[in-house]
């Protein structure tokens, strides 16, 4: 059995199942030994794993990523462009019954590539959360796209009464685009105005380097919800969140040097 | 069995053994576990695996990496600046008969380091040629040595003429030298010159980043030969390559936003 | 039995155990099967494997860690943050107590958040060193924190008095802070005056990417002490070392291009 250490005092962590203070990993195509091996390790640290884009498509071991996940816990959710490209397609009830087929129970509504308006992107929502747990991504991926906050809340809103369980701010692998300033720094307006008006659990920012988890944690507290982690950054995250990494070490107590003694 | 989806309208891929569209990996070491992993889950994807640079020569798993290989169909490649090196201290036939006695197949012929005059290179393409499949590269690795498009085509069809199977454009890890401005920029013209005088899928084009790949495929489409793709980028340059990645999604086709039914 | 090549005149490497020429590895968190495939692989190429910062606090695996480490002559290392923090909440003998019941051999006893002084550290060092194996770090995280030379040496060789085993000078994993300019390019006068006053064989400098490792591989040869390099770059840096790598290759023997007879 593993003797966990406790003999620091750390922020508390709401245990899994979670409500907020998320995890949600971008799985590039992990191998299965290595996924298994992920979980095995951190499942307890993982609350989603979104299979990225359109990786599922051309996964030959989707079906045992998804029982890998289902079996430890951690929800597998697929990409937001895979969605975008059957959308555009027609072809969303035909991903529908493949994803059921290979036992995947989320996905992503996204509408990264702008090809569709808010109203149809709703509607998808609210179709697509009878049958799968939504994730409701917000932002495009054009760095030259403008970004207003309030207009980014309401969709938010919108998607969260249509049956989304949790909002996604976009800032893809790069941190670049949507939440941040394309030199990767955080819009703080943008940041502040969504946590003024929607719970704190339902969002998830990505944040893809350290740089920007570390943002989010000293912004938002341990337990904010945090998305496109890289699968070898899970316990880095964790560590960042209970103030074991420099970047977020004794931000609040004063200095006491221990004596050995 | 694996049930591959088939429901989208995506690009055509040549099924392997390809002579064109080849994906070119650069494996920096591996583990041989981790290996075996990679090559049951995308060896479909992968045409060619190069072990970079000297890695070969300090590999304990040097027979394993090339049995695993060869039994995915995949072709291991000895790194270039190995081959320089040899080249430099006249261990050439050294390097031959280790190289056929652990098992691999092919080996690049570059010039890199500057250290040979373009008609040393071509003899040892002609020699090697006869023994071992010849991946001949053009282009050196210092960012300050000038760039000339005509020189680098001549150098490329000579190398073909003398028995190279493919020529591959120098870009190395970082993309920043050789068929790539200092700022990571692809040289257009470079790149242009190249396509209009060898049959393009003879070519392998060095494209590190998934920047760099993009304007490859958006350049020349989903067959373009493409190396020095890292080993953990497999899957996600393939859904780049059929327009399943937001960088390359819907180049095409008009807005046509499915509804569910 | 693996068949190592030895056709090529290569700088000698000194075997383990070795007393100089170390390569400290940084690991973020690798899985066990991963980590065990690694020292299958490269533990003849690792002298110590370091959980960064609080990582092992968080890791459920971590006696296992240790075991392997044992099994394969490899130094399992807390980070120094772990440390610090638990220094500032006066828990060393809880930390100590923890580390031997796990199977840690080594611990790093750094002053990264400047929280206590040089005098807190060498008395930590002394204390600790009667227990474990100390790796004692000189330098802070803050990139606008001042890096004084003398300062510096002072206390790497304080340190060494006091007990520990070899010193480390902090780049961290970014190679901006430290032993580095904000813009990562070396403290030339900082890394010649450490060389000056201290044996080679006890320094560790923090060489996080290849650009770094190349630079100290250049300025004081094969068997320098090189540390934070990433698990998947052992092998790469052994390269490095070796000059099988373009960044090190030829770099003394004249030209001499070898003909195939």
């Amino acid at each position: 059995m593993y003797d966990r250490p406790d003999f620091l005092d750390l922020p508390q962590r709401t245990p899994k199942p979670r409500t907020s203070g998320l995890t949600h990993v971008l799985d590039k195509g992990l191998t299965v030994s290595a996924l298994d091996a992920l979980l095995e390790q951190a499942a307890e640290y993982i609350d989603v794993l979104k299979v990225g884009w359109g990786i599922a498509y051309v996964d030959p071991h989707i079906r045992e990523r998804a029982i890998l996940c289902r079996q430890a816990g951690v929800t597998l959710c697929l990409g937001g462009t895979l969605f975008e490209v059957c959308a555009a397609q027609g072809r969303i009830p035909e991903l529908a019954r493949w994803a059921h087929r290979v036992g995947i129970e989320a996905v992503e509504v996204s509408n990264g590539l702008a090809r569709m308006s808010s109203d149809d992107k709703r509607t998808l929502v609210r179709e697509l959360s009878g049958e799968f747990i939504v994730f409701a991504e917000t932002g495009t991926k054009d760095g030259d796209a403008p970004v207003t906050d309030h207009l980014w809340v309401d969709e938010m809103e919108a998607d969260l009464e249509a049956g989304a369980r949790h909002v996604i701010a976009e800032g893809r692998e790069s941190g670049t685009v949507g939440l941040y300033h394309s030199d990767g720094t955080p819009r703080v307006d943008l940041a502040e105005a969504i946590a003024a008006r929607i719970p704190l659990g339902k969002i998830i920012f990505e944040a893809p380097t350290k740089s920007h988890q570390t943002w989010f944690v000293r912004k938002f507290g341990s337990e904010v919800g945090l998305g496109n982690i890289g699968t070898d950054e899970v316990l880095a995250l964790e560590t960042l969140r209970l103030g074991l990494r420099a970047d977020t070490a004794l931000l609040a107590e004063p200095a006491s040097v221990g004596a050995r003694s």
